[in-house]
């Protein structure tokens, strides 16, 4: 089953996209944490052409909040509209002129592809925590499944930042005939313990709002505090203190639009980075679903690379792909030195490795924001 | 007035301290945001002798969650029941056998000095939220108060780490005459952005629980998630990276005795510094009050040392005292470079500054585990 829907009925916060969401509907598919789920729905967007022999395709996969749209064509330099915009395109490093690009929407999501707030067919309600414990390789099967619909015979690229950098990786030790090129961006092996902490007061926060009422909230009636703060720590560990330090320091705020998750607001003078986190807050909880932030920052906490396999060592020698690691010199969530230290085991198993490093302020989002250091960092891939 | 307690009547969890706190009362204070506020009541304990000239005192400033039990002489290696225990008694660097060592519970505090949780006299009710925003620098008007009760004429050394680092500086920039020595540990001249807005993490975690009631929770009956999950944050910032990789890493938990705040636990395995998490937050929950820590917090975001005068040289130009600074490797909520860096400023501004530094991978918390290091490290500014 194809279907097709414009991205404004997928949510309402993004009414301005222009391209077409896609949507593909499979059976089942067997999880990595046991059993068989299904039916899944896959939202996607392409953009170029595939070619005759299925093997100019290049697949991207977004991050924990993200969606099929990293990309734009009638609004090719707006990063608000289509996250990973800039470097794709016609003539971008990405280049939809040569290439059929796709990105779909992770398993476990809330942007058309079936997730905890999709409609169980079995039940005729949400799925809810019913929905199954889902992992990275369960992404990419998903993903898999959806490439073979399209016809796609092999992957040029693979290429995604943080949980799509876990992605990637995956694909490419999963599937090494499969993939000709991968991309690694702000991902490790696995999650660190501080990371994984991070993650889990996340979780709390939104699991302990009694909106969350055991994951059955009606839409519009969730956990809107538990995920608002889940967001503001979130995207304390996206930045780095370096710089949060240049764009707010201690600013005070002087006025602030947006109320705090709990609507109270202490007597004291305020700072600007409070106001900040709540904007940033408050703009999730309209556009993302809480149980499958709980779901997909689990599924990141799980990743292991070596999972399924005896060694790290072992799993990395399966890489048959020309494989680029990006790190960023300020990332505290998955360490530059980590990042680096992945490139430098998959080389000593035996694979095409390099790695890049961007020298960015700006934290784990850097992949995100550095556009100039990107497109130069992933060229290096072509040399 | 002068009464005592014992500190099982101050907490139930702390039955097994043996030492009396005391309780001072006076009638009211001017403070730094406006206003006057009393009666306020300290409580505090004292170790050694006072002598004649009343010259001989040290004054011990707490952290966040601390209280007046720095130092246990019938306990002396026990660090759970008095938390700076190894550095205090007969011979040691906090030497009771030739000083008088003073620590009291900061005002705010839960732990028998007037906070929110007292009874406002005047409508015999808690203060709650209508208890008045507080600085550092009335924790220390508190203390002088105290002091000067006590028959103190100088102190000839002021010490403490976190907030209690920014107590001791703010001792030595507002009363530069009365304090011989200062050492501040952990500690800097403002919060970052970054550690300002992990603080609202905590407090909206803390704010956003319904039975925190707009702080007019009976006792027993307070925001427990929200103070737990802000704990749990917390104490991700007062460890490091390194620090929880050597001791957690990606063990799974094999049993998790303590539940989580929000009392769901997720199907997925879990990992071992989840549950660690856990127990830190239930073992805050039951021993501090959630409105304190909302006000304790506040005012360590609030301090800048430079506030009042009209630059940081000014202020740092003050200092009469010999300063000691300790920073922490691994520390991430005050780093070490800060840390430093305040100690350059200091000396740069005419003072007998010096900085040593903790090797430790245990982030924050060092002070209150790196025995050896830290009285190595003290012994500096006896040189």
């Amino acid at each position: 089953m194809v279907t097709q829907l414009e991205h404004a009925d997928v949510t309402s916060a993004r009414t301005t996209r222009s391209n077409r969401v896609h949507q593909y509907t499979f059976d089942t598919l067997p999880l990595r944490r046991g059993g068989q789920f299904g039916p899944i729905t896959v939202a996607y967007e392409t953009w170029g052409k595939l070619n005759a022999a299925g093997d100019n395709a290049i697949l991207i996969t977004h991050a924990l909040t993200g969606n099929s749209h990293a990309h734009d064509p009638e609004n090719l330099d707006d990063t608000k509209i289509a996250w990973w915009n800039p470097l794709i395109g016609p003539g971008r490093f990405f280049d939809t002129s040569r290439y059929f690009v796709i990105c779909s929407n992770i398993l476990g999501g809330c942007y058309g592809t079936t997730g905890p707030s999709s409609i169980n067919p079995s039940t005729g309600q949400t799925y809810g925590i019913r929905f199954p414990v889902i992992t990275i390789l369960d992404m990419i099967e998903t993903q898999r499944r959806l490439i073979e619909h399209l016809g796609v015979s092999r992957l040029h690229m693979v290429a995604g930042g943080s949980i799509g950098g876990q992605q990637a990786l995956e694909w490419a030790i999963a599937y090494p005939e499969l993939v000709e090129n991968v991309i690694v961006i702000a991902a490790t092996a696995a999650l660190t313990a501080q990371a994984i902490a991070f993650s889990e007061v996340q979780r709390q926060a939104i699991l302990s709002d009694p909106r969350w009422q055991n994951g059955e909230y009606a839409p519009g009636l969730g956990p809107e505090a538990g995920l608002s703060i889940a967001r503001m720590l979130a995207m304390i560990t996206y930045q780095s203190e370096e710089g949060m330090e240049l764009r707010f320091a201690r600013q005070r705020a002087h006025k602030q639009p947006v109320p705090p998750p709990s609507s109270f607001t202490d007597p004291s003078e305020r700072f600007d980075v409070e106001g900040y986190l709540y904007y940033q807050g408050q703009s999730l909880v309209r556009r993302f679903d809480a149980n499958s932030y709980l779901y997909i920052s689990r599924a990141m906490d799980l990743y292991d690379v070596s999972e399924g396999y005896p060694s790290l060592e072992v799993a990395l020698s399966r890489l048959r792909s020309k494989a680029l690691f990006i790190g960023i010199r300020s990332d505290f969530l998955f360490p530059a030195a980590r990042v680096r230290w992945l490139s430098d085991q998959a080389k000593a198993a035996g694979s095409n490795a390099m790695y890049a490093e961007l020298d960015s302020p700006h934290g784990h989002d850097a992949f995100l924001k550095e556009w100039k250091q990107m497109t130069d960092a992933l060229n290096l891939i072509k040399e």
